[in-house]
């Protein structure tokens, strides 16, 4: 391996490669160029991209280093982390410069993404130094039970094993080479190697040359962290069929998750994959929201979230259920005007934007869609303009086309006539991340009636706002049932995140001496246990 | 529907139907008949076998039932469960007598898993009402924080909707109709609809209207439960493949819970499948454990725990990795004379005799097998006599037949010489339910070594005793990797099994009076709540 390497990880020069187990690793193709999103211009350097033996040698590391990472204490782990999101911070400003050309995003969306990725890495360091997620269970011997005696049996949380993870084009850095899923998984205490995102090669490089010196500097085996650069689907299926990965994390299209939980399931051994796909994030707009003349204000609200960063955000609101009768007609008038007014931005790349152009002519193609308004083309490349589509709750049951996620600026308003028949349409609804619902204090009895619906249907339910915004904390969740992602019962945003990638395991009468830190009597960790099914408390 | 059943579920007597929605559904074809495992005589009834059509009205029930049932308080589900003990302890005797006619199992240990079954479920009763499965998570709003506000999110689990289980033939009560696949379904708030086992019908039965008088005593939704007969695999995947199902829990072969997999994931909305599967129980026999002429006592416990139940547990210790040297021959040839004196005793079925012989017969033909003793068949039918075979760790490594698990008494001892040689063959093995280490004082260095290994095989790890024995409490873990389970994640076993059934979803910014009980700032439950990330425990 070491002929293929170049120099170390010491540096904001882009080198165009691989970063395998600390160095750099020059794949044995080349082609891959990042592209300035609102010239089309190709960025240096070009991307040299691994093989399949290449991809080997990341996950052989991974796997070499899963031993000693896996046991690093609560506080070693948690260092890591805080040493992760500083070495980010000490590059930040290349970081943002690089991340801004690639995606296109505005300085100020990418200044505040880097301030979320590194508050995440920080809030798993967090996590992992509380060691709740350990989930200690103590049910101690029971020598005088009748008919037979109790063994005594402890119980902790194991990391999976390596992880791989995928980045979403569009957060280059809070779901990318060092979000979510990536420091979540560390947290879990698994290697993980990231297949860099094709949109954003340079943001990746730089942010993975800061994970792999924060391995360094904290003395961790080299393996804990890789990058790779691979040929578009080929090298992102051969790291999930790879035997040492032992669990998926990705954002991304429906078809790009499905794709890879097929091939997870194909394995020899079958591993988990939390995949992120798809949703339209349906907004309710109950009546009361819009009586008495709030139907312009929330209109203007709701088409501001729809338009934000070019509607890019997984939780981009596309189905709007607006009530029948004039205060519906003022929302839709209203929001028809805010989309008029409303310029193309720049898409992520050209291909995202392409395939906007499909979703929208696609939608437009549909009996019983009415086009309520439509935007301008913003001045630079791919930068399309927003669409407004209107139906009847009919059209919406029997065109498919209209509940599928167009990934951009474009909704559809979904008109009921009353609330059985609103019911009747979420119903029929798949799995999504979110559901909104605009309420006035009038609309409670509705609203309480319609909230068991709504908990099947999504993971995250929320009142008079909008869902674009994912806060990073414990209690959110970023996830819902399929389509929205592969597993409903996980997100993959905050830390709950950290369950997926940690299993039980039981230890009946092991001697004291060989017990794990975690689930000892005298508690050298000072964690929470639960002892016979009650929780004792931290002493963190 | 109603044209089609038959009276109710008050009586001991078999009816010889299925059980839906509390009534008693004539199937449409007929050709179950039970058989009594000791003499292969057929027991009355023959029972009636629904198809997809009536399969369907049970999946439709348990869809309807789930709104109320969902909504149900911790005190009303857990008085539930406590009523499902109850009436399954009213018909106690009725269902012994069945349960040991169509097993072969004997009373006592037929009477020892009722009460295992009944105390099951009231253990979940007893989590219900402690409510810490609820997770509940609140993070309340900032609205000072800049440069934005924090939202109010707030979280909690919620149940997944109606599951499908299926029992196993080798614990025909506490993995079966009311065992712990639908014990922890209905305490996680989920309607469960069980396909019954062909091998024990009529304890199916039993049990079956033991569950469905304590939906009606309890004035619950009768689609809480309900009990199908069915023919062979087609109704169990017509089962899975139902879309009113969102979840699977399932004890028995690798093929059989591999196919309800595979069936999952082709769904139009992939479920989890939670597959209890396959495990050959590694026993690791570290030297000091035989030192001193502890051999042969030793030898002779191993073969108890290999024999027991005609060795038709999924925790049957089927591997045994012992040292090469005169104290590992001592063990050798005294587990071999246990053997050879060893009587067999009758196994569930014909069938699952017929696959045991299949399966020693393929293992004999094993180049390097050692046959080192066989004991003899017994009086009854169905009754094969033991097997011990011995293997060097090379013949284990080439001959992937070696460590394939073969259901009933037959066990392989595999000879290691050194402890680089036992840890590289332990690496190759396939995921376990429980790997058991006999080991002295002297051995703890060794074993602490091994530990970490063994940790990412099983789900289980237990010292100086016998797997055989599952502990149902709060720290047990009944799973692994695959292949012992579809799922490592999770257990079958257990307080933890209620995770399995249930997802998590956010409250942001829900106005107090719409907010789930568990959420409230109020408390009313009295609940755990994890507040800002620390747990504030419950009053409960």
């Amino acid at each position: 391996m070491t002929t293929e390497t170049t120099d170390t990880t010491d540096s904001t020069t882009l080198a165009g490669h691989s970063i395998v187990a600390g160095e750099r690793l020059v794949g044995r193709s080349k082609g891959l160029t990042a592209i300035e999103a609102t010239t089309g211009q190709p960025l240096e350097p070009t991307y040299t991209l691994v093989d399949e033996e290449q991809l080997g040698w990341a996950t052989a590391a991974a796997e070499a280093a899963f031993e000693t990472y896996r046991a690093t204490s609560p506080e070693e782990r948690a260092a890591f982390l805080d040493e992760v999101a500083a070495q980010i911070e000490a590059d930040g400003e290349a970081i943002i410069a690089r991340a801004v050309a690639e995606s296109g995003l505005p300085t100020p969306r990418i200044t505040g993404e880097l301030a979320r990725t590194t508050g995440q890495l920080r809030m798993f360091a967090g996590v992992v130094r509380l060691a709740d997620h350990l989930e200690v269970r103590i049910d101690p011997a029971q020598p005088e039970r009748t008919p037979l005696p109790r063994a005594d049996i402890r119980q902790r949380q194991v990391p999976l094993g390596p992880v791989a993870v995928f980045g979403a084009s569009n957060f280059p850095l809070a779901f990318s080479v060092a979000g979510g899923d990536t420091a979540s998984a560390l947290a879990a205490g698994c290697p993980v190697v990231v297949k860099a995102h094709n949109a954003h090669p340079g943001t990746s490089e730089l942010v993975g040359a800061a994970v792999a010196r924060a391995v360094a500097a904290r003395g961790l085996h080299p393996g804990v962290f890789s990058l790779l650069y691979g040929s578009g689907t080929s090298i992102g299926q051969a790291l999930v069929r790879d035997p040492r990965i032992k669990a998926v994390g990705f954002t991304g299209s429906r078809a790009g998750g499905l794709a890879l939980a097929a091939a997870a399931a194909e394995r020899r051994e079958p591993i988990p994959v939390f995949a992120e796909m798809s949703s339209v994030n349906p907004v309710v707009v109950l009546p009361g929201s819009i009586a008495d003349g709030r139907a312009e204000a929330l209109a203007a609200a709701y088409v501001a979230s729809l338009t934000l960063g070019s509607g890019q955000f997984c939780t981009n609101p596309g189905l709007a259920f607006v009530p029948e009768g004039p205060d519906g007609d003022a929302f839709v008038a209203a929001a028809g005007r805010a989309v008029a007014e409303a310029t193309g931005q720049t898409m992520l790349t050209p291909g995202i934007a392409e395939t906007f152009e499909q979703g929208t002519t696609a939608l437009k193609a549909v009996d019983g869609v009415t086009i309520e308004a439509e935007g301008t083309a913003g001045d630079t490349d791919n930068a399309p303009a927003p669409l407004l589509a209107s139906v009847t709750t009919s059209v919406l049951r029997d065109e498919a086309t209209v509940a599928e996620e167009v990934f951009g600026p474009s909704g559809v308003i979904v008109r009921w006539a009353d609330p059985a028949e609103l019911a009747e349409s979420l119903r029929a609804l798949e799995g999504q991340l979110t559901v909104t619902v605009q309420a006035a204090e009038s609309d409670h009895d509705a609203a309480r009636t319609l909230l068991p619906l709504l908990e099947t249907k999504a993971g995250r339910i929320l009142f008079n706002g909008w869902p674009t915004g994912v806060e990073v904390g414990h209690a959110m969740v970023h996830g819902g049932p399929f389509p929205a992602t592969s597993d409903s019962r996980t997100t993959s945003v905050g830390s709950l995140a950290i369950y997926r990638f940690q299993r039980p395991v039981a230890y009946q009468d092991v001697p004291a001496d060989l017990l794990p830190e975690p689930t000892r009597d005298d508690n050298p960790w000072g964690l929470t246990q639960r002892v016979d099914g009650r929780l004792r408390l931290s002493q963190n």
